[in-house]
């Protein structure tokens, strides 16, 4: 099997070219990837294509023509069907290619997708991110990679263009695993967050002088340093859509269950995030929980 | 009213040499403030009277001799003794003293001890503060100051010798409104930390490993970094008490029920804490709560 994912050496194929994917996607043509693309908008692929990058018309064509298929996708349907569905990756990928699903998705699919590719001579890994639109601009995101170690180690050279800080976490759904934690921890924190400016505003205070009290101590956070803020202005722009934070948090609650873990915040967390989709809040960033406090 | 507070011309008293006070004392000690001490347990001052401070019999005598007197105690009735028991602070004190409570109490009381202050020519801060034992041992503390604006520059040159952050934060009970600001972010995020851990290990994943991947990223917390490895090694020696965390959020939670403020997140801590208390676990760290999902 060729193993040689060098830029010299390699093409690449991209499916998913949203705001992660196409900031992700055009890191790999500026280090020198031969670079083909698939995307269900294709006017999203425009930039790209002016840059260089090659156009597929379908998922089957890019696994026909890359060594390594990355896709970034929306939910853990659209990976099903970009892998297993007629026309997918697993069916038209040649022996020894790389499929890297950096999708937030299911560790259970995750574990199949491995699955399957072996039975075909492929070789699939997990390998969620998290950072956002910023970290995926700046090539600073963190990959936390699930699959055979020895194929982590082959698909590094691609890996590293993309993230700062990739992280071998185990077997085949161990990145899925790992990057579940990151929404467990971020979930209960935004409430946390959400009931200091609350309390805050409440009380008489002013936000901004507090969060210079709190901010840089034991209450201290990545998202009270970077959300909070922005509640204050009343800006609820999407960072992290809370469409996507909620699709998460019902993987990570599913997972729970079959593992016997009684996750309390996370369900309150969960349920407080799923009145926020019925209030029409389903595009707006993660940190407009505080509408659920005013 | 005398003002100068400077080690030059003023002779501190301190009430309360706990693990946070016998620190913060020592720091004005050696800043050169003339300093007198009292505490329940005379023991704990043993160490700073070697080192000069000298030894008053009672609150009543610190209060007839300071200039400035510190409070550092453990629960709001505690507090509402040493300032308006028989012997008393606010009965003792000569005009134009000030009365610096630094526990984390409520905002409630901090009120009503700056209006009798007010009625006695006194001159009333809170002043809680956060950083711990840690924090106080390096005079790192962060300081959230609540009073007459006046008398929060005048008590600078004091606060500072113990605090790195020293923030004034509005009118009287503004210092303890912070606080509870601080505890309420801290109280959700720990489930999260909890949660995260505990999902993390029943999926099979390597804790430290994954801490690799998130604690930088948006997951990202002083709690995350700074308790979670203790939770891996399984020390659950205190750093902070869950009792004072306990007592922390009784207070967040009636001043969040007064102003109509549904804090969920923060319930649910303390429901979580609260079963911890009654398996016993009152003397371990807040990190403990680990164990409400072991």
């Amino acid at each position: 099997m060729r193993t040689d994912l060098s830029p010299e050496g390699a093409t690449v194929g991209f499916i998913g070219l949203g705001v992660m994917g196409g900031s992700m996607a055009g890191h790999l043509l500026r280090a020198g990837y031969r670079l083909c693309v698939y995307n269900r908008t294709k006017a999203k692929a425009d930039k790209l294509l002016e840059q260089g990058a090659e156009w597929c018309d379908s998922p089957a064509e890019v696994a026909r023509r890359a060594d390594a298929v990355i896709t970034m996708l929306g939910f853990p349907r659209d990976v099903e069907e970009v892998y297993f569905g007629p026309g997918g990756l697993l069916e038209n990928a040649r022996p020894g290619t790389f499929l890297i699903d950096m999708t937030t998705s299911s560790p259970d699919l995750a574990v199949r997708i491995h699955e399957e590719a072996k039975r075909r001579r492929l070789r699939a890994l997990d390998a969620p991110v998290s950072g956002g639109d910023v970290g995926a601009r700046e090539a600073k995101l963190s990959i936390m990679v699930g699959g055979d170690f020895e194929d982590y180690e082959a698909a590094l050279p691609i890996l590293r263009v993309m993230g700062t800080n990739v992280v071998y976490q185990g077997a085949a759904g161990a990145g899925q695993h790992t990057k579940m934690c990151n929404q467990i921890a971020i979930a209960s924190n935004m409430m946390g967050v959400c009931e200091a400016l609350a309390y805050a505003r409440k009380a008489g205070l002013d936000p901004e002088t507090v969060l210079k009290s709190i901010a840089g101590g034991a209450a201290g956070s990545w998202s009270l340093s970077n959300l909070a803020p922005r509640i204050i202005r009343g800006d609820f722009s999407p960072g992290f859509y809370v469409k996507h934070f909620v699709k998460d948090m019902d993987i990570a609650l599913q997972e729970a269950e079959r593992m016997g873990l009684d996750a309390h915040g996370l369900k309150l967390a969960r349920t407080l995030y799923g009145r926020l989709m019925e209030q029409g809040e389903e595009n707006s960033g993660t940190q407009a929980l505080y509408k659920q406090y005013e």
